[in-house]
């Protein structure tokens, strides 16, 4: 079976089910009219009772404006509602979070501003999805300053937990520490997250590579995610493209477009490097190719290969602890917690095996620990 | 139980369920990455392919801003959310219908429109609820005329669904015909568009009385939709209050407050009256008085008396039938095929069984198989 009939068998991938019985007249009156006047008085009185005696308590917005979906880009919201849709069953699934697909019509950042605070009372938590940069960074911001249930941008978060829990493990394999040379090519969502999160876990040489060759302070085209990366990595000002900069490091981190570099670039690399190619569906480099160029760990964000890099290990675990535990605001402290939990997951690391796969045991839990 | 413990018990009404399995790497890979692109990109060249490809197909969102919830008034959006998940929780156990509930914070217009209008994508109609008069008119009308999915204030239109059915059977009981003199009392969301479908199905002698008094050609201080009222009733000019309408009227409908009318009200009605008394939790008058005061044929809102005329006999078949016929606008001559069909459903009406109850067998179908 392929995608389009596995879509057109099931009608689509989610659906409402019914949490309390209504079997009866009586039912009915307690569930809907005139018994449920008496809930809505309360929730009018004191909204933060919506968390106890409504669907609030278990249910999330999965919301895109279909702008960056997966590697095809700006498809809009119907391009987009498959993989919301696709979302908002995983968090079904692996969390038994009630999550609900919203796609929308415009691209403008004050409108997407208000149509989520505008629709927000209903859920407990907003995960934002595959909305371009640099424009993610702001609507998440802003959304995170305004509202007070969790809103968190998923593309980059969720991946930056995958990608630290993965380093974790691979540096375990290799008995590095974090002073490892790394490169990440991609400063866009993913690629300034996970840098952000690998900073504040404590990684101390990194140099980010965007389009246009290595970010370095004072580049004179940098907006300002990039500016603020700038004067956190590149201490040793390195200048080049990304085939100049994977020279002498320890670490590729891809987070950009597939077929980028090859067996010879690889081979410039510290001995035994470690290579994370997660551009979808075709990474920047095959693991097999990474491996002639002497690679010792490669992971890439397919689940073809050993080592799938997948947010899956992370957004179910992370909203469903920002639920249970009622987080307003999910922190950086809280996502590196999480990687943490998520990396100890896997009891011995070895270059085949640095990250669980999802239908493993225990990831939820782990992960939702953290987030509280 | 009461409703509060009710919904604490169950922590709200409404979740999640997966349509499509999602049991192994198989599965992940068809309905997400990376299989999930291929249908994105379905859905992004032929828009209408969402409705066989994703949730759109049996999904409607239930809207409301929150300023006429039940009788309570404007109670905004958390007030609201108790009573649209109940709605929601209503579609799917009746009628099968993924139905989540929308509260927006907002009461503006022109806001509501367009947030609206950006949510759609994922929905396979909209069912606007608890919205004030007039605004509830313009809001409807605009979202019928510039989206291609059935949109319906069901305030508005179940009602008048199921008290022209309610009023069909109440006819057969006594006998009487299309030219039965009719006072409505109320002329917001439910008053004005049931007397749009009487008036639609061929009732020719209705007289509307708001507040203020009856509505008449030329009255001064009637807005756009009471002026139009005013053309199509009350051809003999009435003036004067409910008491003084109620005179020499074979029926009342009330769409308006509790405790309205009395015994000796119902006494100046001509002989074997009859009284639907819809005002919630509190009719305009209670069974036992009205039937003091001379009527033979009494109906509430109420389920704790005989005769409910209760929205959720029309609202889950009008959507089970747009969603499946593929219907692009609710018109009036359905919403009366679907009165008729829901009023031959008792088969030998008597005066304490004009309409079935809710949980009576073949509601849906014969409600839905109107709507095409």
């Amino acid at each position: 079976m392929n995608s389009i009939s596995y879509h057109k068998k099931y009608k689509g991938k989610i659906g409402t089910e019914l949490k309390s019985p209504i079997d009866n007249r009586s039912d009915l009156s307690l569930a809907y009219t005139p018994g449920v006047a008496e809930v809505s008085l309360e929730l009018f009185k004191n909204p933060k009772s919506a968390s106890m005696l409504s669907l609030k308590n278990n249910t999330i917005a999965v919301i895109s404006d279909g702008s960056a979906v997966l590697g095809l880009g700006n498809i809009g919201a119907f391009g987009a509602i498959p993989v919301m849709e696709g979302k908002a069953a995983l968090f079904k699934k692996f969390a038994n979070v009630d999550a609900f697909p919203i796609c929308l019509t415009t691209q403008d950042n004050e409108e997407i501003i208000k149509i989520v605070k505008s629709i927000s009372p209903v859920f407990g938590g907003i995960n934002l999805e595959d909305i371009e940069a640099p424009r993610c960074f702001e609507i998440e911001k802003r959304l995170v300053g305004e509202l007070d249930i969790p809103v968190m941008h998923d593309d980059q978060h969720g991946t930056a937990v995958v990608v630290l829990a993965a380093l974790i493990n691979a540096l375990k394999v290799v008995k590095k520490g974090k002073n490892v040379e790394i490169i990440i090519n991609g400063s866009g969502a993913a690629g300034t997250a996970v840098t952000d999160l690998l900073l504040q876990y404590g990684f101390k040489n990194i140099v980010v590579c965007d389009s246009k060759g290595a970010i370095f302070t004072n580049r004179p085209d940098l907006n300002r995610e990039k500016k603020e990366l700038s004067k956190k990595t590149n201490k040793q000002f390195e200048k080049g493209n990304i085939h100049q900069l994977i020279r002498n490091k320890y670490v590729f981190i891809g987070l950009s477009k597939g077929n980028l570099i090859n067996k010879s670039d690889v081979m410039l690399m510290k001995k035994g490097s470690i290579i994370f190619a997660m551009a979808n569906p075709t990474p920047e480099i095959l693991p097999e190719e990474a491996k002639l160029g002497g690679a010792r760990i490669v992971a890439t964000g397919r689940s073809d290969f050993n080592n799938q890099i997948n947010n899956v290990l992370a957004f179910p675990g992370i909203f469903r602890g920002a639920l249970d535990n009622k987080v307003r605001k999910i922190t950086d402290k809280m996502l590196i917690l999480a990687a943490v939990n998520l990396s100890k997951l896997v009891k011995k690391p070895t270059a085949e095996k640095i990250i669980p796969n999802p239908f493993e045991k225990g990831i939820v839990g782990a992960v939702a620990s953290a987030i509280k």
